[in-house]
C-alpha cells in the first residue's frame, strides 16, 4: 500500500478521524480518541475499582456503557453484590447501565449505541463486534478502557490493513459463521495478528449488519486488532428498523483505496464449516465429521448473536423433535431480540420442539452454565473452544453455525444441514423489531450522580498495590508453557471462578489452573518468578486478571515466543515485562527450574529493544518492542502507579 | 373420631384402598401399597444406585417417573453426567424420563400422570402437591422410594386426619399462597407432625386445582405427613383440560364422616401474609413489614406453580416497569406452563417489564442460582426459607404470594398488593393449556428396555457400605444442636453442593456446614459418634443425603426432643439410631464432647420403647418408637443390609 496515496480505506478513515499521537505507518506506535466504551461484568468491577482508584469524577467520553451479561448465575451473594457495585458506579460516573437479563453487551450496544464512524473500547476481546457498524471497536484490558473513561486516548501499534474481498453470494445453509471460520480455516488463531480486517466487496450486498457482526466478533479468534465494515445501506437498513435511522452516516473505502494484504472469499464456494475440538483454528468442513455422536448443541453468544440466528434453529425444529439424548440450549443474546423471537412463534417453535431456554446473556459461551457431559461432544454457535473453557474439564467443543448445530440436534448426531431432507427456511431480519430501552439506565445528571453512594459487598476487594521491577536481580521460571496459551487456561471462567473478578487475592488461586496445577503452591513458595511460554501466548479472552492475578503471585516477568496483544498490554499495565525471544532456539534451551539473571534492565529497556539474559545454558538475547511509552509504564509499576505519578507531576 | 364409624373421610378412604398391614389406627404401624413413583434428579441418582445394588429389572409400580428439574445449573460435567445417567436408568428400568427443561416434578407430574384415588411415593419432600387431586401423596427418602419401585409397600405411623373446614371466597389480592401460610401462622412448623391435613367444605369450589396444589405443597412445611383434597369437579376441569378427562374419578368424604382434629378457615378472613426470614412458621401480615426495602422478587418453584400464579404476576407489571434496584426473577415451573405463557402474551408483559426469565425448573428455590445479593430482602413465592437454602449465607429471603412479590417489585419496597393504584386482574386457568407430551420419553418395552447401558460417569460412585450397631459401645456427642434444624442446613444443596449428589464420599465434606462448621474434621479425627439436637430435627427436604453422608463419616446416633418425620426415616433406613429424649431435662444436662455409653442395645430395642444410656452427669432415659420392623432394619445396618439379607433367607 502506498503510504502517501490520498485514497484511504475504512479503517484508515476511522484511524485519521481519531488520531492524537503518531503516524499511520504499520507498527509504529499511534493513540486514537475513543469516543464510546464498553465494559461488561466480568471485567468492569475491576474497572471501576480502577476508576474509583483514579479518583474519576465522571466519564468523559461521548458515551460509556456498563453491560451485566457474563456472571449472571448467582451460585451465592457474589455476583449479585458485583451487578449492584456496578449499578451504583454506573450511576455515579455517567455511564449507562444495562441490566441483568438485557442481554450480551454486543449485540445490546450496537441496536442501542452502535454508530458509524466512532471509536469504541471495550473491556471484552469481541468488542471488535461493531467493527460490522463502521465502527473502530477495540477489545482491551479493563484499565486501558478505564484510561479512555477518563479521557486518555487508546495507545496501540498501527496495525496492518488486511483487505477481505467478498464476491458472490452464500448457498442455502451456509451462513455468516461459516464465513470467519473459512477464515479461521485459512489463517488460525493468529493469522489476523497485527492486522485490522477490512470486508469488502459485491458480495457485502448479500450480508446483513448481524451477518456482519458474526464476522467481525469472531475476528478476535484470528487475533486480529479488529475487523471492519463499511457503513452502507445494510447499515442504515439496521439503524432505520432499530429506530435510530438518524445515527447513520455512510462510510466507504475511497475509489482506488488500498490494503496492506489481500485476501478473496468467493461466498459461493463456502461451505459449512466446523471447528474442531479444542481451537478456534482446527476448521474443518463439517462433511470431515459427519456422523460423530453428540450429547448437546448449544444455540447463542455474541458470535451468533442476531434474530436470524435463533430463528433459523426455531424454524428449522418447528413441528419436529430434538433427538432424545441431546441436550439444546438455547441462549437468547439480548432481551429485545426474546421479546422479537416470543412475537414471531419462534420461542413456541423451540419449546414444542424440546429446547431449554435459559436467560438472556453469556452463560455457557464464558462457562457460567451449561458445561457438557463428560466424554461427549458439544456443538456450539459460540466464538471459542478453548480446553476446558465450557466448565468440563475433558470438554470437546466444535464450533458450527447454527445450522449445523440445529441439523445436528435434530439428527442426534454431527450433520452437514446440506443433508436435511427439507427445504431451507428463508429468515430475515426483522423489520420492526421490538426494542425495549426502559431497561437500559441513562446516566444521571452530574449533581444527581454525585449523591450517588458505591454499594461494594464483602467480596469486593480494593486493587493491590504493585512494586516497580527492580534494576538487576535473579528469577526462577516456574513453568515453560507451549504454544497457543488462552487466558482462559491462565485465569479460568466458569461459574467457580467468576465471582472472585473483584477480588484478586482469592482469584489468584486460581492462577494457571489450566497451564499447570503447581503454580500456585510455587508461586507461594518461591516468590518473584518468570514465565516462558511458546507462540500466541494469552490468546483469547481480554480478561486482565490473567496478568494481575499472576503479577500477585509474583510474576515479574514473561519471556514467550509471542504474545497475543490485548494480555501483552495488560501484562505492561500491571507492571509484567513481557519480552520475546530473539531466536526461538533459546525457548527450546531454557528449562523450568532454572533462573534467570539480569543486570541493569532499566537503562537496557530505555535504549534499544534488545536486553540479554543469563541462565544456566548461558546467555539468551531477548526482545521487547515497547514504546517509549510502555516503558514508562513497566519502570513505574503498572499503569496505575504511572497515573499516579503523572498525576503529582502535574 | 369414632374408629367404628362407617362414614369415611378422603384421607381414610386412599389409605383403605390401599392398606397391606395394620390398622387405621392413628400412630400404629401401618403399609400401603404404592402406585406411582416420583423421583428428581437430586435424590434421584441415589435412588438409581440403590436399585442397581438391589438388582432391579423393572419397577413393579403402575406407574414411575423420573424428572430432571434440580440440578439444571451445569459449571462442570456432573449434572449433565447425572442426566444421561438418570435417563440411561429410566430406560432400563421402564421408568418415563422427563428431561431437562419440561420443568418441576410435581406441577409436570399432577400434568401428565396426577391420578384420584391413586397412591404416590415421591423422594422429594413437597410431594405431596398431588393431594390437589385426590391422591394420596407422600414424600419419603429415595431408598424408600426405590422399595416402592421394586414393589414393596410403603410404611408409616397411622396419622391423625386433621380436617381443614374452608368457608367463604378469598377477597381480591389474596391468594391459595396466603392459605397455607396462615395455616403456618397458626401452627407453624411442626404442626402437622403425624397428621394428614385433609381440606373440605363449601370454600373449596372457589379454589382450582392449582391453587390446591400450592396449599398441598407447603402442608410440607407444617411438618404433615401431607394433605388432600377430595376429587371434585375442579379435578374434572383440570383434567379435561389437560386432556385426561377420563383419568377422573370422583373421591368425597363420605356424608358424617369426621376428623380427629378439627379447624376452620373463614377465606374472606386471610389477608396478604408473608412468613420473614429464615423460617416458613414466622408469619406475619405483610402490613407489618411493608415499606422495608428489597433487592430481588422471585416468581416461581413448586409452591407456586401454575399458570395463573405466573401470569398474574405478567398481568401485574404489563406496561408497567419493575423498579430500576430490583431482580425480578421468573421461573416457569415447567415447559407446557412457560409454552401457554408465551402463547398467551404473558411472557412479553414480564419481559418487558425488566424480568429476568430462567429456563424451567427448580432454579433459585433450591440454591441452583438467584442467590440474593448480600445483606438484602428477598421475597418468594417459594416454600422454603431456611438459612443458607438461597446460596448466600447471610441471606434475608421473605416467602409470600406471587401478587406480594409483584407489588413489592413494582414499588421496590415490601408491598401489601392491595395498596397498589390498580385493579386486581382476574387470572383463570387456560382453557385449553398448551401440552407437550413430545418430551416427556414413555417406558421401552422390557426387551428393549433390558439392551440399555448405564451411563455412568466419573462422579458417579457406588454406595457405601455400613456396618451394624453393636451391641454395647461408648461414643463421644460431636455435636449438640437447637431445635428445628432442617436438612438444608444437615446437607446443603445449592450450586456448590448438589453436584456432588451422585457421590457420598465427596458430598460429605459439607455435613452440617450450617450446623458446626467444625463437624467434618472431628468427625473424621474421632470417628464414630453421636449428635444431640433440639426439637424438629431434621425438617424440610426428603434428601436422604443429611443421613447418609453423616453416617459414613461416623454417625451412629441422634438423640433429639423430636425429629421430622422423613429425616427420622432416613436414619433408620441408613442404620443410624434416632432416639428421642424421655424428659427433655436431659437435652438441657448433656453436652459436646461428652460420652455417652450404651449396654445390651439389640435387647433393649427389641424389647420395648425406652432404653438408658450413661453420661458424665449420670444415667439418661431414652425412648426409640421404632416399629419391629424398623428395629429389624437398624440392626442390619439399614434397608440395603436388610433386604440383602431378606433376599438370601427367601
Amino acid at each position: 500500500m502506498s503510504k502517501n496515496s490520498t485514497a484511504k480505506n475504512v479503517a484508515q478513515k476511522l484511524i485519521e478521524a481519531h488520531l492524537v499521537e503518531g503516524e499511520m505507518n504499520a507498527t509504529e506506535p499511534i493513540a486514537i480518541a475513543i469516543d464510546q466504551t464498553l465494559t461488561q461484568d466480568a471485567t468492569g468491577t475491576m474497572v471501576m475499582l480502577e476508576l474509583e482508584a483514579m479518583g474519576l469524577d465522571r466519564v468523559k467520553t461521548e458515551l460509556s456503557a456498563q453491560y451485566v451479561d457474563h456472571n449472571l448465575i448467582q451460585g451465592d451473594n457474589k455476583n449479585p453484590d458485583d451487578h449492584f457495585f456496578l449499578q451504583s458506579s454506573a450511576a455515579r460516573l455517567g455511564v449507562w447501565f444495562s441490566r441483568a437479563g438485557n442481554g450480551v453487551s454486543h449485540p445490546t450496544h450496537q441496536q442501542h449505541f452502535g454508530k458509524p464512524g466512532k471509536t469504541l473500547l471495550g473491556s471484552d476481546s469481541h468488542t471488535p463486534a461493531a467493527g460490522s457498524m463502521g465502527m473502530l471497536a477495540i477489545g482491551a484490558g479493563g484499565i486501558d478502557v478505564a484510561m479512555a473513561m477518563a479521557g486518555e486516548p487508546f495507545h496501540l501499534k498501527m496495525p496492518e490493513i488486511w483487505g477481505v474481498k467478498l464476491t458472490g453470494k452464500l448457498n442455502d445453509w451456509v451462513s455468516a459463521k461459516d464465513v470467519i471460520l473459512e477464515m479461521l480455516r485459512r489463517h488460525g488463531v493468529d493469522g489476523g495478528s497485527g492486522r485490522i480486517i477490512e470486508y469488502y466487496g459485491p458480495g457485502l450486498e448479500t450480508l446483513s449488519a448481524m451477518d456482519r457482526h458474526v464476522i467481525a466478533n469472531m475476528g478476535a479468534e484470528l487475533g486480529a486488532t479488529t475487523s471492519v465494515f463499511p457503513s452502507d445501506e445494510a447499515v442504515k437498513g439496521f439503524l432505520t428498523a432499530v429506530g435510530r435511522g438518524d445515527d447513520w452516516q455512510e462510510l466507504k473505502a475511497d475509489e482506488g483505496a488500498d490494503y496492506d494484504v489481500h485476501e478473496t472469499i468467493e461466498l459461493s464456494s463456502v461451505e459449512p464449516l466446523i471447528a474442531k475440538p479444542s481451537s478456534p483454528g482446527k476448521v474443518v468442513p463439517v462433511r470431515e465429521v459427519a456422523g460423530e455422536p453428540l450429547s448437546q448443541a448449544y444455540i447463542g453468544s455474541s458470535a451468533n448473536p442476531g434474530y436470524r440466528d435463533l430463528a433459523i434453529a426455531a424454524a428449522m425444529v418447528k413441528g419436529r423433535q430434538i433427538h432424545d439424548w441431546i441436550s439444546f440450549d438455547i441462549n437468547p443474546t439480548s432481551r429485545s431480540i426474546l421479546e422479537t423471537l416470543v412475537r414471531d412463534g419462534h420461542v413456541a417453535s423451540l419449546l414444542g420442539a424440546g429446547a431449554r431456554l435459559h436467560q438472556a446473556g453469556c452463560n455457557g459461551c464464558i462457562g457460567m452454565g451449561q458445561a457438557p457431559a463428560n466424554d461427549t461432544n458439544s456443538l456450539r454457535t459460540t466464538p471459542r473452544n478453548f480446553p476446558g473453557r465450557s466448565g468440563t474439564r475433558e470438554d470437546r467443543v466444535f464450533l458450527c453455525s447454527p445450522e449445523t448445530a440445529t441439523a445436528s440436534a435434530l439428527r442426534g448426531e454431527i450433520t452437514d444441514p446440506r443433508d436435511l431432507d427439507f427445504a431451507y427456511p428463508l429468515i430475515e431480519e426483522p423489520a420492526s423489531p421490538i426494542i425495549n430501552t426502559q431497561n437500559l439506565f441513562a446516566p444521571l445528571e452530574e449533581e444527581e450522580a454525585r449523591k450517588v453512594e458505591l454499594i461494594k459487598g464483602p467480596n469486593i476487594e480494593s486493587l493491590p498495590q504493585f512494586e516497580p521491577l527492580e534494576e538487576s536481580f535473579e528469577l526462577p521460571i516456574l513453568v515453560k508453557a507451549g504454544d497457543d496459551v488462552s487466558t482462559d487456561e491462565i485465569m479460568p471462567a466458569g461459574s467457580e471462578v467468576l465471582p472472585y473478578r473483584s477480588n484478586i487475592p482469592r482469584i489468584a488461586e486460581f492462577s494457571l489452573r489450566g497451564v499447570d496445577e503447581s503454580y500456585v503452591e510455587q508461586a507461594r513458595e518461591k516468590g518473584d518468578h518468570i514465565i516462558v511460554a511458546g507462540a500466541n501466548y494469552g490468546q483469547g479472552s481480554s480478561r486482565e486478571h490473567a496478568a494481575i492475578a499472576p503479577r500477585y503471585l509474583g510474576l515479574r516477568l514473561v519471556i514467550a515466543k509471542s504474545f497475543a496483544r490485548i494480555h501483552w498490554q495488560n501484562l505492561i499495565n500491571f507492571g509484567v515485562l513481557p519480552l520475546t525471544f530473539a531466536s526461538d532456539d533459546d525457548y527450546e534451551r531454557v528449562r523450568a527450574g532454572e533462573s534467570l539473571s539480569f543486570e541493569s534492565l532499566h537503562e537496557a529497556l530505555k535504549q534499544g529493544d534488545t536486553l540479554k539474559a543469563r541462565g544456566a545454558s548461558g546467555e539468551i538475547a531477548l526482545k521487547h518492542g515497547l514504546s517509549s511509552r510502555q516503558v514508562e509504564v513497566l519502570l513505574a509499576g503498572g499503569l496505575i502507579n504511572w497515573m499516579r505519578a503523572n498525576k503529582k507531576a502535574a
